[in-house]
């Protein structure tokens, strides 16, 4: 069958179906729970999490299912941090702070390393069943702990030459993220703009220099864009902004309205939120910051001196000023139940070898 | 079969592949006929054709082919002329003029809108079966004219209001050009940068919108590709990048040799060149022409007065200073005979198909 292959088997789900480990409360675990007990694969976005929060969420999801599920994790930088740079960056989004009646300067925490480190230990103590990395690649004692557990890692790569660094490090699959991707570009080597790949481009020559089963992610929508990209040579796909609009997904309503209601033409690549290039739909905040794009202070910085920003314009249901992440096909955003979703799509896929079938050979 | 559909019935070919007409001597009449007489539609690029030029290479086509084939226009640009703005480009150009021995400043001819309705009187007095257009739509008058011919008239789109914009203006079909292609972007409503769309995404939620026929352009390469496009929804492909490389493409050697040893990690989108935006390999030229971008002045202005550079770089095989356009999928290219390539393209979908059928039902 269309889904019997490499990644199935090897995370041991119905359908290659992964629902991308977004970032900031978007994966419930009632959303990944869903998804893997519709036969995908629902992946925790752990990346800013506490140890807490995520062993707390890791819990609920096993109590929601019995499937494999994944957690995604972001590899830490550690910038240097400049008080001048920060400084500046706060004096620029003052007036947002007040617009939005915001009242003090956010603390900078200082990033750490450490909490990468916990966040590892928990996915072993509680025995994920699959770990997957973004923003570069762990150590080679990381990933023998996790391996030794039987624990499958996937990495993420927007280059050929990524993904075979991925390979190279022991990663078992790789996300190949085409430039169609909303959220965070996962970009590890080189300048982001070299790797703005487009997802038709880059997933057949990825195939083509690497040995592991590489997953699709980037503009992916539907059963077209499913199939598509296994034609294309890939064994899976990784879908975030579909998911994003589901009934379980815990984006914020005015985030799930801007996708369901924009079009391809209003979305953009920014820094301005978080210090790292990230797609999303076009605003406000994004307008009023582009002018200091180059001189706001690095990721994770940037992120945290925004937070706040972030969650106080979602309270108020202010789009203009919230990070609304997108990939590049919100015409086919729906808002339903991501089962629902799961099946609509697996019935689409099926539906078009059947119609292919007829139409491409008689 | 595969390949039937309303493309293939309008066009009256047997292959839904359609050779992009690039212009500046790639396309040779040997290799516009050469593909349409292997089944797919050659295409000659006349965007900069003299007259003359053009006439003389639509009947050489016709001695080397009785199968249809296309000729793509440029629609015509007449941008303000700065003489201060033309000084300063000058300037910059200067020491790149030095390098190449070039001695003097170009002319710069003042672009006007009488060529393109020279180029339109000669594709209805030749008779021609297709006719393509890039950066805008013709007149209703010009689209008229055409259609009462018979001539089959394509238009193209970056977005998807683009897209519909095409088909409100009578074309009976439209490439939609994905972010991955090479050469210049068609973009003719709003910035470039906002219509820098995935294929991924770009194809289906065009579909999605208009009732011509889409043919799908950017990073297709390969039969996965083709295959791929079809399942989105496209009926048809067009390819630029694939043909360059070929024995009959008219490209010179220091750019055949760049698109076959470079990587997807080295393209770029600069205007440098023409004025215009367009996706090509990173080179010396462009990097030392980057900071002044913004000041250059318009297409086709910067166009002309960089053609000397262009054309004197590549009799002296120097690819630094030439303008080396190249799609997102380099690692694809071949240097093939165009006919042995469209049945290379041909065998490796009904391949495919094949192992599909196998895959995805058994």
């Amino acid at each position: 069958m269309w889904y019997d292959n490499r990644v199935t088997q090897g995370l041991r789900i119905q359908y290659p179906i992964i629902q991308a480990g977004m970032a900031g409360g978007i994966t419930t675990p009632e959303l990944v729970a869903t998804v893997s007990n519709a036969g995908g694969l629902g992946t925790l976005g752990a990346g800013y999490m506490s140890p807490e929060h995520m062993r707390a969420d890791i819990r609920k999801i096993k109590q929601l299912t019995t499937k494999p599920f994944g957690v995604n994790l972001f590899i830490p930088e550690i910038p240097d941090m400049s008080d001048k740079e920060i400084a500046k960056a706060n004096e620029w989004l003052q007036p947002v702070r007040e617009t939005l009646g915001l009242p003090e300067k956010p603390e900078v925490e200082k990033p750490t390393a450490s909490l990468f480190q916990e966040q590892i230990d928990i996915i072993i103590e509680e025995n994920v069943p699959v770990c997957s990395f973004t923003f570069g690649i762990p150590s080679k004692e990381t990933v023998q702990r996790l391996k030794m557990r039987e624990i499958v890692v996937i990495g993420t790569a927007t280059s050929v030459k990524e993904a075979i660094v991925n390979e190279e490090n022991g990663m078992d699959m790789v996300v190949v993220q085409g430039s169609e991707a909303g959220g965070h570009r996962g970009t590890f080597m080189g300048s982001f703009e070299q790797a703005m790949i487009g997802t038709m481009a880059l997933v057949p020559q990825t195939v083509d220099h690497v040995t592991i089963p590489v997953i699709a992610a980037g503009g992916i929508m539907d059963g077209r864009g499913i199939l598509a990209a296994m034609v294309l040579g890939a064994q899976a796909v990784q879908m975030g902004t579909a998911f994003v609009t589901s009934l379980e997904s815990g984006a914020q309503n005015p985030h799930k309205e801007a996708i369901l209601t924009s079009s391809e033409d209003q979305l953009v690549v920014t820094s301005t939120f978080s210090g790292k290039p990230a797609r999303g739909i076009r605003n406000a905040f994004i307008t009023r910051m582009a002018k200091h794009e180059k001189e706001l202070p690095p990721y994770p910085i940037q992120n945290t001196l925004t937070k706040a920003i972030r969650s106080e314009a979602a309270k108020q249901n202010r789009p203009e000023w919230m990070s609304l992440w997108c990939g590049q096909n919100p015409r086919l955003s729906k808002p339903l139940p991501a089962g629902e979703l799961i099946a609509d799509l697996v019935a689409q896929v099926e539906q078009l070898i059947k119609s292919s079938r007829k139409g491409w050979e008689s």
